[in-house]
Order: structure tokens, then C-alpha cells, then sequence
């Protein structure tokens, strides 16, 4: 990496104990059980600690899809067609997929971000143009050797980082859309993790055993033609892709602007890992939507140390866990914010 | 029971097959990988059979919280004392209780009933008097003998049937408060299971070791004391509370007029579990919202055969985890009406 690129970009200091205290003290006071909202309560926590503030409240919440192509892709990884990735952005643009309607039921503001579809698309509102010199229609061939150079990486990251940090709002939703970016994703929890290729690697949009194997053979390819990538930058270059690489940048530049970032499933969690790798006070941050279908998830989860809010065998992407676990987040800072204080609403405190 | 009482109300043929498979097929025809929306997909399945039609909407959702006063609460059974029923009813009509703070959120309209609450109420827009004469101030003590006469219990589960085919919509979110309401339902699982205590018997809003062991002494008492009372509607009356012998009768009319009923928590469980021990197809009607962290609840779901939407250790009742649940509803019928087809979206379909 070049020397006048920051890896990382300088986190405020969430001032966790004291805050979660007081935090947890006003859910305490509030007419229910001691912790009979379960995670709900904690989730209120970690929003106030995230946005730095005993009174968390949302605002303007940004679901970005981050979408490109995968040089792997024509190996055979997917069971779709690497054009259903321009396809589905079109989609996502006219308002018919999954996300799409999702984003419309929770007032979510929806962005694609073209960071390296193979087209070229007419302008649109929704649409932003983030396409890296060299790369403007995806990664090369990561079973042959790198899918990016590490300049286009890090083009990439920063064009990540201005993304977020030009939109409004204090929420960073997640999703992404590119044919093959489960194996980029399986790729990097492998070489992140050092978990076996069999724990990452999964069905993605529904491979049979068959395509699965195969797509296992493929992956391994990768690893192997790419060895000498071990740190986490090098490993996001050579292995992963430019929607990932992009996320990288937006979860660091949502991180230092104090947001909460909500994650969707398998590849929205390789980009935090990257980043977690990185610097991992970004995960404070993090509020994990869903436990994704894709094998691999629950691992790496674990690994993380994190638990997802959901767990409702998603395994579709573009945001949409995240969308779904939305009115969650929403629900915290209301309770926090509106319930009656024993106090206030006059209830008797429990039996002494 | 008396021979003018129907024990269950004719419920509508569900043409479950057919409907099943056309719902699921127009599922498949949308821009996402088959079954990439998961427990989202069968969701819209479900409510697509419970309401009857190949395209379900939902409509002015009525939130209920039935409330009512337990006279096994003298016993020491909960740890708050039974005052708090009353407290918590007025918390509900000045909108400071978790489920009114969700119910503003999700726009569900929230009524009061008022089935045996020791206390007289003003009037209010959003409380229902339904009270059963002879426990117009809660039950008797279970512990003792009979909570309530097989009369008084019929006249709830009718009165329970007559709200709900008072109110708009086609959904019931149910929703309850009662001091003691665990113990009546811990009696009820008992008795409908044949589950031990053990397995029956939680801390309710929480208890301490030492509670937890004398709860399960007096509730054995209960169930020695109404030895006789093995039907579903005679256990009920024996071991139940007003609250959930309304319930009983607002489930049965639930899903007699086609709707969608979302069951929250352990307490209206046991309302539901009655009302499936008299007529099991009420079941196709029910969306279970949660898995409350109440002992006994993971084990009744079980053996009633459902899977619960959300894990989030919630043990609160009100109806809360109901309502967090209801977005989720919502986003099934959405994306069946509104996702684009592969057809219509110009979307490739997989690779043959």
C-alpha cells in the first residue's frame, strides 16, 4: 500500500462503561421486568454507545447496494448468470426487488452503488457511479491470480469512504449484489480465519452438490494462486471484490463519523471483517441483521464474537436481512425514548 | 358445560394444497434465488392460506391486551404484587407501556380489556369492560380449589368472542397482563402436556431461586386441588384466569372470521393452546411471534408443532413481542404483491 494511504481512519473514543451504565440504568427504570426486553435492551445499549449519546435516536437511514462483478464468476461458481448482476441493479433502480420493496415498507433510502458492474448504465437518481480505473467491469479471474491490484483496492476503499461520508443520516444499511461474491467472500473468511474451504464455502444462490464441490475446487485454486496475499488488505485485493472493497471503506467511514452500520449476511460480514481486522472498534458499530443460510455464516459470527437479531434461513443479500431487522433498531431507541418510569406511571416496584 | 354452548365455532375449509402450491409458485417466479427469502416465504404462504386468498393484504391490525387479576397472586407466585395489574392497565391507557410504545411505532391499533382486573376503571376510549359476573375482580385462588366456575368461564371465552367480532381488520395481535398469569399458564401446560412442573414452571416476571421453588410448591398444590378438571375447557376454568378464557373465545373468533391471529408470548400460548386442544385447525391461523424466555414456552411450541419468528429472550408479555413481530408480517404480504417477476424484470433465469 502506498504510504499516503491511511489503512485506518482515527475512531472517536466511545466512552463504553459509563455510558452503557446509564444507558441500562434508564432501560432498569422503565415499567417492565428488570431485562424483560431482552435484546432489545441491549441492542438500545449499543446504539447509544455507537452514536455516542444516552438518547439514541435514527435518523435518515441509508440502505446502500454495493454492487460488481466477479472475474470468478465465469468458472462456473454461481448458479445464475454473471449478467443477472447488471440485471438486478436495473431492478433494484425500477423498484421490483426484494430489497427494493422492503426499503419502500421502512421509508429506507436506497442507493446503488455501481462499483464495477461489467456495464455501463444510463444515469438515475439512485444510482452512483463508483467504478475504479482498470476494473469498471469487475475483478479479473481470482483463480488465476489477483482479482484486483492493490491500488485498485484501495481506489476502491476510497471511494468507499466518500460514499458515506456525502450521504445524510446516522445509519449505514449494508447489501450488495455481484454473481460469484459468495466465493470472494468465502475466499477471505478462509484466508482471514484459516477455517477450512469446506466451513466457508456454500451454496450461494442455490448451487447443487455438484456446483458445490466444484465451486470448492475453484476456491481452492484461488487460495493457492494466492498465497503470498496474507494481511487483510492484501487478501481484500487479491481475493475478494470491488462491492467489498467499497463496503470496507463505507464501514470505516461510518465508523468515524460516529453511525451505526447494520450488516445483512455473508458478504456484508466479509467487508466488516476486513475492516475488524483492520481496526476492530469498528464492530461497536456493527448491529449483525440476520444468521444467513450460507454455510460459513455462523462461523464466522462466532468468530466475530457477534450475534445477529434474526434468524429466518435469509440467504438472498441485497440488503435485505438488514432491511428486515430495521424496525428492531427502530424499536430500541423508541422504548429507550417513550416508556413510562415506574416513577412516572405510578407502578409499584417489585416485591422487597 | 351448558348445551347451548358450542365448545368450538365452525371454522372455514382452508383449501390449504392448492393455494399452498400457487402462493409458492408465484414466490418462485420472483427476482431472487428459490427459497432465498426462507421463513419469509412461508410466512406469506401462511398467511395467504389463513386469510384465505392468493393475495394477502393486511389490514387495521387490532393489538388486545387482556387483562385480569389472579387470585393464586396471594400465594407469592409472581414477584411484583397484584396491584401492578391495575397500574399497568391505566400505564397502557396514558400510552407509557412497552406495547404502547410498539404499537405507535407500527400503527396497530391498541385496545384494554378489562376481564377481571381488581379495580373499577373510568371510562376510556381504548379500555373494553368485560368483566364475568361473580369475578368482576379477578379469579379465586387455584391453589385452593376451582380458579373459576365452568359458568364464569364461559362467559369469558363468549365475551372473548364477541370484541373480536366487534373490531376491524383481518388481524389479531394478542397481547395480555396479569399478575400470576405465568402460574395459570404453567397449570394449563401441565395439565393439556402432561409436562412436569419443572419443565412448566419459570421466574414470570423474576422470581429468585427461592421464589421459583416455592411457585412450583404452590402450583402443584393448584393442580392436586383441581385433580378432576382434565378437559381442555374444564382445566381452564380450574387453572386458567379470565384473561385467557377471553383470549380462548377472541382466537376461535379470530380465526372463525378468516383472520390472522399473532400469538406473543407463554400467557396467550396458553390461550391458543386451549383453543387447539378443542379444535386444532385454529393452528393454521396463528403466527407465533416469539420465543419468550420463559421456561416451558421453547417445549410448548415444540409440542405444538410451531416455529416461532423471533429469539430475542423477550419475557414480557403485553403483546410486545407480537408487535415486533408484525413488520415481519407485513414484509411477507409486500413482497408477494410487490417484487418483480424474472419475466417482467428481464432477469435471467439460473443456468440450466
Amino acid at each position: 500500500m502506498d504510504s499516503d494511504f491511511d489503512t485506518t481512519l482515527p475512531l472517536p473514543t466511545l466512552d463504553h462503561a459509563a455510558r452503557r451504565q446509564h444507558v441500562q440504568a434508564a432501560l432498569d427504570a422503565k415499567t417492565k421486568p428488570l431485562g424483560a426486553l431482552g435484546r432489545l435492551e441491549s441492542l438500545a445499549v449499543q446504539l447509544a454507545v455507537a452514536l455516542g449519546t444516552d438518547q439514541p435516536a435514527l435518523f435518515a437511514p441509508q440502505l446502500v447496494v454495493f454492487a460488481a462483478d466477479h472475474g470468478i464468476a465465469a468458472r462456473g461458481v454461481s448458479a445464475y448468470p454473471a449478467e443477472v448482476t447488471r440485471q438486478m441493479v436495473l431492478n433494484f433502480l425500477t423498484g421490483g426487488a426484494a430489497v427494493s420493496v422492503l426499503a419502500r415498507q421502512h421509508g429506507l433510502a436506497l442507493t446503488v452503488a455501481d462499483c464495477g458492474v461489467a456495464a455501463e448504465f444510463e444515469a438515475h437518481p439512485m444510482l452512483v457511479r463508483l467504478k475504479t480505473a482498470g476494473a469498471e467491469h469487475g475483478t479479473a479471474d481470482a483463480s488465476r491470480g489477483p482479482a484486483m491490484s492493490e491500488a485498485q483496492c484501495r481506489t476502491a476503499i476510497l471511494q468507499g469512504r466518500r460514499l458515506v461520508a456525502a450521504l445524510p443520516g446516522n445509519v449505514l444499511l449494508l447489501g450488495e449484489m455481484g454473481i460469484g461474491n459468495t466465493s470472494a467472500a468465502a475466499l477471505l473468511m478462509a484466508r482471514l480465519t484459516g477455517a477450512p474451504l469446506q466451513v466457508c464455502t456454500g451454496r450461494g444462490t442455490g448451487l447443487d452438490d455438484a456446483g458445490l464441490a466444484a465451486k470448492r475446487a475453484v476456491l481452492a485454486e484461488a487460495l493457492e494462486a494466492n498465497a503470498q496475499a496474507t494481511r487483510p488488505l492484501q487478501a481484500l485485493a487479491a481475493l475478494g471484490g470491488l462491492e467489498i472493497a467499497t463496503m470496507v471503506g463505507a464501514v470505516q467511514q461510518a465508523a468515524v463519523s460516529g453511525r451505526v452500520i447494520v450488516v445483512d449476511g455473508f458478504i456484508t460480514t466479509a467487508a466488516v471483517a476486513v475492516a475488524a481486522a483492520l481496526q476492530p472498534a469498528v464492530l461497536a458499530h456493527c448491529v449483525f441483521a440476520h444468521r444467513s443460510q450460507e454455510t460459513g455464516h455462523t462461523h464466522w459470527l462466532q468468530r466475530l464474537g457477534v450475534q445477529p437479531l434474526l434468524d429466518l434461513d435469509l440467504r438472498l443479500g441485497e440488503g435485505s436481512g438488514a432491511a428486515l431487522a430495521w424496525p428492531l433498531l427502530d424499536s430500541a431507541c423508541r422504548v429507550l425514548a417513550e416508556m413510562a418510569s415506574f416513577a412516572s406511571a405510578g407502578v409499584s416496584q417489585r416485591t422487597p
